[in-house]
């Protein structure tokens, strides 16, 4: 088993009401940014988990966003996954 | 000007509380899901913006995201910058 690190990347669907995108983007014109054509906010989660392979550890976390993280109705989420940087354990 | 869709990804610092990532990793594990050894939740901002160049765009939402999209003392910010497709208005 090795240890994957993977990063989940939730936004609320094309065409869906995203009422805090839509707060940022009226925030940062209150401030006087102009030129924010569009804002939109969502969620970015950072699991690591232990999987026997790359593909493993996408489909595990894959099960995991439409059980849990992401509301398959409202959101779209897609995952990045890279080899967990090996932890020195400090006893070797 | 061109536009520039820039990805701001927000994580709780290192070493501080991050209840929601806790929260997240106590639901994985109920639902069966061992093998998750950390869990961080954050967010993702999604921007289009007007600027001259891509380092512009940069330095614009950096304090965008130090004034307003972050909070400096318990979050990290990371952009990500890229030229926004070509938007056919369909009137050429």
């Amino acid at each position: 088993m090795s240890r994957f690190d993977v990063e989940v990347r939730i936004k609320p669907r094309p065409g869906l009401l995203d009422p805090q995108g839509k707060a940022v983007h009226h925030a940062l014109e209150s401030l006087g940014y102009d030129g924010v054509s569009e804002a939109k906010v969502g969620r970015l989660i950072a699991l690591t988990v232990e999987a026997g392979s790359e593909a493993d550890a996408r489909d595990r976390v894959e099960q995991m966003c439409r059980k849990l993280l992401a509301n398959p109705v409202t959101e779209d989420f897609s995952l990045r996954v890279t080899e967990a940087p090996a932890v020195t354990d400090g006893d070797g």
